[in-house]
This record gives structure tokens, sequence and C-alpha cells, in this order.
């Protein structure tokens, strides 16, 4: 009896331990918005090339968010938008900075800037604050909440892979998290873009994984 | 003839120079929140011990609005507003990111957190959103806003004095900016902490003047 | 015997779960060079006027060093250095940007900018390096170093208490950090500034305690 | 006569103007250090394949440098170079925190993180600190120098193309600066590399020229 308890209390320790020092992770979701994911959406329309890649992406996203639900894993949404005018892009001469505003993409309170509704947010996810760049970090709210929250493990799904996605992944590598593209819950413009991504960037800044890895976890 | 032509070409060269190089101002309004200002606001009634020095300083406040709006001078509106159950204070342990929560300051879309009436944002004028810290620039579009628009001098107000209206101050000298405190239009909780503040924290940081003097300027 | 074992494993595994889940400290030295610490340093000249005090902290950072160096806890310092001519704080109009260039403080591989002999670094210690502000975060790498070695509490020594100890305080709770002010191991110019941090300032950034406190913590 | 000194004064505040208005730029020199550049570098060994693109970026900064110094366009280097056992990439699981305490990489104050003798920085260029990251901002000192010196055209060289040159570029837009990459003056490993950073990457985030464009600019 007593080796059952000493085995016992050997296990819920261990696993004691093991819950303590597994750091914690998120699904950050960056820019699931109508502008790139609903079929009238500008970046959809005048951007994604490959919409099967797109389409594809969406369905794991709803894949890898249901999973992030159901396991406690924390849920974190990274949008853009923008004041009337894009005020906050002022002077830019070039880059995102005036593409953004010659397109008119994600306008505050109307339909690009929107969350597509599948992977909106729901009560208790923390809607990211403030970003104004290509990075999910620039201007919002992003780092502060991680920090404070000690989350150290990023699952980045969203878009595009090679512009926003990839800029963001960059930045969290620098910032000093353990970084993971879910490889196939994002979307490039167009296949070889994807593929470079994949094949070229991210083992500097990261590991990329696919949904059903991340769910099999 | 051709005297007056010259006088009249100097001049306006000059006045050009003089446009073209004058550095940008804007008017930065900190906290000014129903928490703070409102006789009904939690802060009002559990901090400011000094009824008289915020009244007069909201007073100020108006003044100082009422001038920046007249004479084209940038406003921003930086204030606090937390989620439901403080996620961004996550792990708070002492000050501020414990505090707020056990006060339960700063509710979003709450009467804490709303503008207060006579000074609220009016079309137009850009609302800081991300913050989280004592700083006004922490986890916050504020830099990103004052940098793309070019603006280098920062004139605050708000509250309070020694908290977040100090750490914005401290915060913005360091990163490069010309700071002014208005120091009627602030309020510390007492009158010994205003002065403590004017004479011997500003000079470290930039400069202070008074409300009649910057709208004199 | 089998009872042995499993106390035996139950205490060594409770050690290791109280060993792996205590926040990691560091104590962080600002500042502790010539310029305020040694009698010919143009700042001890200048601006200490208490001496008294100065000699006090630089006693008790010396014993709070050698606590820290004997219990495994991290050190870092971080100094103040400028290139010839000031380029780092060109265009400063007031304040510290413009303060340090007048004065001619922390020049670089000058007497001034070399740490104070008795606390100077050591192998393996962190010499923080890129600083330009009061606040030791600004322009440096302790935010990044920190955040790789998952240092989450920072105790606090150096100069002055009310210029850049205490901007780096409040800077250091605003980006997440648990902060602590060792109260004698820092100075302030006189006796009423060291007062009033403490019993005005620390506590919405953090906390205080004495070297004493420190080594018996 | 008096249409002389009309002209002369018109031209004369027309240039003043000009002068005043003009927005002032810096060559970014990232990472121009032997572990690329020289022959014996360990990343000039391991990672550069295409060795005529290398060389032919060095010609090729030699020339941008020679211009911006006799233009006064001021010259920035941004290098990597980290304590021994890499203590602020401690934790590195993947990418670059890890990559570059593998290979050995920019050891300070050794071969492989001094600058490449042709382009070392001359007196009264400014060295970069503290940076850490591939970004040339993570860490260190560049942000703060460029702000007071009042520099908001970044052109960029450097290696490698698509990890750090990219990573600074992205980091350079989100922060507001105009940038611009001398596509010549860099080198990715390969020629596909190199290429798809130019087609596919620099318009989102900036501008390239040639290093001829640039010293006829």
């Amino acid at each position: 009896m007593k080796t059952t308890i000493l085995i016992l209390l050997t296990f819920l320790s261990m696993g004691q331990i093991q819950a303590q020092t597994k750091e914690k992770s998120a699904l950050v979701l960056i820019e699931t918005q109508n502008e790139w994911m609903h079929e009238d959406g500008k970046l959809y329309k005048a951007l994604v090339k490959d919409k099967e890649m797109m389409k594809n992406s969406i369905a794991n996203i709803e894949k890898a968010l249901d999973y992030a639900r159901k396991n406690n894993i924390e849920v974190l949404h990274v949008g853009l938008r923008f004041e009337k005018g894009y005020p906050e892009l002022a002077n830019g001469k070039s880059g995102l900075r005036k593409a953004i505003q010659n397109a008119g993409t994600f306008p505050i309170n109307e339909f690009g800037s929107q969350f597509y509704e599948p992977v909106k947010p729901i009560e208790g996810e923390f809607v990211v604050t403030g970003r104004v760049g290509a990075s999910g970090f620039t201007g919002s709210n992003l780092d502060a909440y991680l920090r404070n929250n000690k989350i150290e493990n990023l699952y980045l799904v969203g878009y595009a892979t090679h512009v926003c996605v990839e800029s963001t992944l960059r930045d969290a590598h620098d910032k000093g998290y353990n970084t993971f593209l879910i490889s196939d819950g994002t979307s490039a413009f167009n296949r070889t873009q994807q593929d470079y991504v994949l094949n070229e960037i991210v083992h500097h800044f990261g590991k990329h994984l696919t949904t059903k890895e991340f769910v099999n976890e």
C-alpha cells in the first residue's frame, strides 16, 4: 500500500511540476477581418489570387480556434482599423502607410474592418487595440497583454502570410517569444509567396506546423 | 515699386520659412475622464483632496482646449479604459497594476472611463487607443500617431500630476519630444504634491507654463 | 524504509516545484558611476547636497551587491555614457537632453562615466548598452536582456532617486516587472526629495524595502 | 540694382526654405562586419552561396559610403555583437536567438564582430549599441539617435537582405521612417532570395534603388 501511495504522490507531484512549468500559449489571429476573408472584402478581391488557399486557411483557422477554445489556450484578435481620413498614417510616402490609405481598407466601424463572422471574438477573448502597423505589435497593447499574462508561445494565423503575419512573426521573435506559424492557417496572395515564407523565412524566426499538428500537440 | 515688391517678397519668404520650420504642437489631455473630474468619479471622491485645485484645473483645461481648437493646434485625448476583469493588468502584484483592479476604476464603456463631458473629443480629434500603463505611451498608439503627424511639442494637461501626467512627461522627454506641462491645467491629490512636481521634477524633463502663458504664446 | 523514500521523494519534488516556480530576480545598479559616487565626480560635487546620504547609499549598495553575488541573484549594471559631442542627445532643448550636454557629464571612456571602483562589474555580470535616457530602458538592451533571461523582479539601487532611478521604476512597472526600490541604496540630492519619493511615489509603481530587508529576504 | 538685390534675396530665401524643409537622410550599414564580408567570416563561408553577389555588394557599399561622406549624409553603423556565452539570447529555442549561439557568430571584441575594414566607421560616425535582434532597432539606440537627430529617410545596405536587412526595413517603416533599400548594396544567400525581396517585399515597406541611383540623386 505504501508503494501505491508513493507512486501516486510521485506522479501527482510530477504532474504539478509540469503544469507549473509549462509555458503559456496563445493563438493569435492576425487581420481575420472581412477585408481579407469575406468575398466582398477589398483585399480578398484585389490581392488574393489563390482563392483556394484562402478558403482552405479559413477552414483551418476555424479548426485551430475551436481547439484553442476547448483546450484553454488564450485567443487574441489582432485586427487593423483606422479612423476616418487615416490620421494614424499621416505623411505615408510609400509602402503600407500609403497603400492602406489609397485602397481605403480597414475603415473603423465599417464592413472591411469587422471581424469575419465565423471566427469573430467571443466573450472573454482579448481584442488588441491601438495597432497601426504591419507588425501586430506596432502601436498596440499586444505586447503589454502578453507580458502581463505571462504568455510565451505564440501560434500565428491570419493574413497575409508574407506581409503582416511575417512582420508579426519577426517582431515577436525579436521580442523574445517562442513563435509558431500555423502554415495552413495563413495565406499569401499566391502559392509562390506562401512557399517562400515557409521555406526561406520562418526558420530564422521560429517554427511552422500544420493545423493538424497544432490540434494534436 | 521694385522696392515694394522686394520687401513684399522678402516678407513673404520669411513668413514661409517660419511657417515651414515651426515645429508642430499638440495639446495632450491625459485621463480627462469622469473618474477624475466628475463629482461622482471614484478617484475624484477617493483621492482628490484639494477639490479647489481640481476645479481650477478643469476651468483651465477648458480654456486651453478652446485655444487649441481655434488655433489649429492638434488635440489628443489619452484616456484609460480596461476590459471587464482587467485582463490587461493580469498578475499585477503592486502599484497601479494592482490598485486599478482593486479600485475598479476606468471600466470600459462605463461612467468612470467616459470622457468628462465639457472637454470630450470632437470630430477630427484623435482618441488614443491601446493604453494600459501610467505613461500615456505604454501599450498605445500615441507615439505612432505623433511621429506620423510630425508633432514635436507636447503640451500636457490632465490627471494626476504626479502619477500618470508625470510618467507621460518623463517618457515623452526620453522619446525626444519637447515637453511642456501646463501647470494649472493639471492637479495632484494635494498642493504639496503639485508644488513638488513643478519645483523638483519638471525641469529635468521639460518646462512648465500656465494656461495664461499657453494661450498667449 | 518505503516511508522514508516516500517522504524523501515528496520533499524533493516539492523543492523542485518551488525552485521552478520562483520568479527570477535581478539587482539593477543605475548609474553607479564616478559622476555620482566619486568625490571628484561632477554630479557628486554639483548636485549631491546631502553627502552623508550618498555615502550611506554607497555602503548599502556594496552590501546588496555582495549579497546578490553570493546568492545567485543576477546583477545588471545600467550606466550612462555618451559619444563626444553628445550626438545621441542632438537638438535637446530642455531637461536632461540639454542639461547633460551642458554639464558635460558621462563622457564615454572618461573618468565620469567609469563605474565606481568598489561596485564595478565583475566577470559574468551584464553591462547594459545603448542607453540614452533617464529610464534605464530608453535606447538600451535592458528590456531584451531581462525578457530573454526571464527575470521578473527588479531590485533597484543607484542615482539619483527622484530622476533616473524613479524614471526606471516607473518604466519597469509599466513594462510589467515587479519592482522594488532598495530605499537606502539610493540617494536624491537632498533628504526632502528622497522622502518624497518613498512616501508619495513608490507605492504607485512598486514597493520599497531597506538593504537590511533585502539581504534577509 | 534693386532688381538684382530682389532676385538675389528671392533666391537666397528659396534656398533657405529648401535647406530647411529637406528631410534629413542617413545611410545605415547593417552588419557590415567580418562575419559576412570577410573571406574568413563564418557566415561568409557557411551561408553566402553567391559569392559574386556578395563581392558586388561590397563594392557598392564602398561607393555609397564614399558618396554619403562627401555629401554630408549621416552614416550609421548597426552591427551585432554578443557577450561571451550569449547571455542576451538566453533561452532561445528557435530561430536566430538559437542559431547565433549555435554558430558562435558575432562574439564581442573578436574577429567576426569587427567591422569590415574597408567600410569601418570613421571619426564622427555613430556606431549603434545595444542591438540584440534581427531588426537593427531591437534593443538598440538606433531609434533614439534617429529621432533626436531628426533623420527621416533611411537608406539601407548590408546583410543579409532577407533576414536582418528586411527585418530592419519592416520595422523602420512601421516606426514611420521613409525607407529605401539600396538593392545592390545588399546580398542574400542566393539570387532567388535577393530577387524575391526586391520583387515581392520591398514595396510594402518602402522603395528600392540602385547604388548608381543613390549617388546620382
